[in-house]
């Protein structure tokens, strides 16, 4: 006898990418920043005080909306703060959908998605992409569903939709459109200005990628103020701890660490994609911390499985339509050396 | 036109006891430990490095995990960490529950109970304690739901079921019992043991209270591996940060501050409870580290009004069968100093 739901004893949950404790192990599987977060995040961390943990923290994260707003030009009450962008994204579906109301979610996107619909007991509506991962646009805004999302770049691809293109789908629908820029910091572009024009545009945002604090657990939505003020209705009443608002605060403060990180990804980013493409393999373009690379020959399992036979981990994904492909994360220069080096190996190895 | 569902549309949300963020003021309002953390969790804080913040943190808190079994006296994977104790209520709401399912709960208790089933859609069972706030066990046993919550001390009225009758309704219910054990760290005895025994008996802890850790948001929840393997499946993949990990593992660890620090609670309790009765205010027996106190002459609200214009914060319900009675904290002996002199001039100045 089981004390859950069907629903539950069914699910497996969500599977998070393999987190080694080996220190050798050269990490490209789970989109990690591979540069140290900003120096006035770790000494506001440093000086942590006794009264800061005493106390309960501030339900909305004052502290941290308000250099939050003045970056990104928006008003303090069009911020929502989160453990992690999970768990805004988390607190959208709850908030808005739930049984008996949809959410529409292009196929391929971040897996999360999937199983909270399923925790929550709404019914998500997969839309396929086409054959070259362009967002199916018509069909989302066929299926009207009060919640849609679309993950821009996305994952696992690293893809792009030009913000004109969501514009022109957020008029189109009658409910929000969440625009999950978790991996924005690496792109040419963003729709924040569509969540400061239009009032069911959502946007997602994290500090784990572009200011390398995946550890912290913080992101945060930008939308209009009543759809800020319903979503907070459906959080937690202290979902984020006193400190991480204050290092988020300084990180989110440090603009120029943030730029600076950002343009040496995007540097190695470059050269990755040319050397992949050197050595054969399909990469994507990508506006992402992050390289799809389709890999035919030999396997892309294969590739994937003599890679972490190397102590180099990167992303497979063993489902149909995918399962050609790797997800490798831009690494440091010297990461990137390891990683071509014995891509080269494998490769050639193979077709001798 | 709203984007929102109505149930959602309809709510006000889960209210927090206010933060003043003036530090003259006396806060004995949320229960908040008077005393500062161990100084093992601090130094793990300060000693923060940018790995633990660039990576992705452990998804179940093995480093918390082990120094929590140990003390607790149980296996690892009997327990189930949370960004604070709401997150793992939360899980447990979302994974037993869900619409169509109940969960019953005695009133009055914890508020945020109410606001979590209606989030989930989940239907709520309010089954009533009689006038002296004692529990409705043959009601609770009799709503035979699938998850049972029981505050033990209850908030707010601090009072304490022995462990027996839990034990006994426990074994009465086919469905989950849910015994949140926030401020257990004051009493005089726990329920842990039936978590060892009982494959259906959930015990909830958090680090607010006795770890003086309510700005860092850790909780954990201790039951039977099958049942905690379960809840795992629908928390947020990584609901808990890496300094959290590794400062609730140290404040954990560090018995002899937690046990010093809860000393002084309780005695300060055992004289405060005193001094009210001799103020002619009615206490309940508290074994938590506030005390419930009734006063009808000047009635509650007026002196709770007249102590916020001294600068003192206590609580205040504004609900039938609360509404005479008042929620103090215990504070440090100053505070508690301050409070009651302030309590005699505002009684004697009513009296004449």
């Amino acid at each position: 006898m089981s004390y859950f739901p069907p629903h539950i004893d069914e699910m497996t949950g969500y599977i998070p990418g393999e987190q080694p404790s080996d220190p050798d192990v050269i990490k490209l599987n789970t989109n990690e920043n591979p540069y140290p977060p900003s120096r006035r995040a770790m000494a506001v961390l440093h000086a942590a005080t006794t009264e800061q943990l005493r106390r309960y923290p501030d339900p909305v994260g004052q502290h941290f909306r308000q250099p939050a707003a003045e970056v990104l030009d928006v008003s303090g009450d069009m911020i929502l703060c989160g453990n992690g962008a999970d768990d805004v994204l988390n607190i959208a579906i709850r908030a808005l959908t739930g049984p008996g109301r949809q959410m529409a979610c292009p196929t391929p996107t971040y897996t999360l998605c999937e199983v909270l619909c399923r925790l929550h007991g709404c019914c998500i509506q997969d839309i396929r992409c086409s054959e070259d991962f362009s967002l199916p646009v018509d069909a989302l805004a066929a299926a009207g569903a009060p919640l849609t999302y679309v993950c821009n770049p996305n994952s696992p691809t690293a893809t792009f939709v030009p913000p004109d293109r969501l514009e022109h789908l957020a008029r189109r629908l009658r409910g929000v459109l969440l625009i999950d820029e978790a991996y924005v910091d690496f792109a040419d572009q963003n729709c924040l200005h569509l969540a400061r024009q239009l009032p069911n545009v959502l946007v997602l945002r994290t500090l784990s990628k572009g200011y390398s604090l995946a550890g912290l657990r913080f992101g945060f939505a930008v939308g209009h103020p009543t759809l800020i003020a319903g979503l907070i209705k459906a959080k937690d009443s202290y979902n984020i701890d006193a400190l991480s608002i204050a290092a988020a605060a300084a990180a989110i403060g440090d603009q120029k660490h943030f730029r600076n990180n950002v343009e040496r990804v995007r540097q190695q980013r470059a050269r990755l994609t040319a050397a992949l493409k050197q050595l054969d393999l399909q990469p994507l373009d990508s506006q992402a911390n992050f390289i799809f690379a389709r890999c035919q020959s030999p396997p892309a399992r294969d590739i994937f499985q003599a890679l972490k036979a190397r102590n180099i981990l990167v992303r497979h994904f063993d489902e149909p339509g995918l399962d050609d492909w790797l997800r490798i994360t831009v690494g440091t220069p010297r990461q990137n050396d390891a990683l071509l080096a014995e891509l080269e190996s494998i490769i050639s190895s193979s077709n001798t």
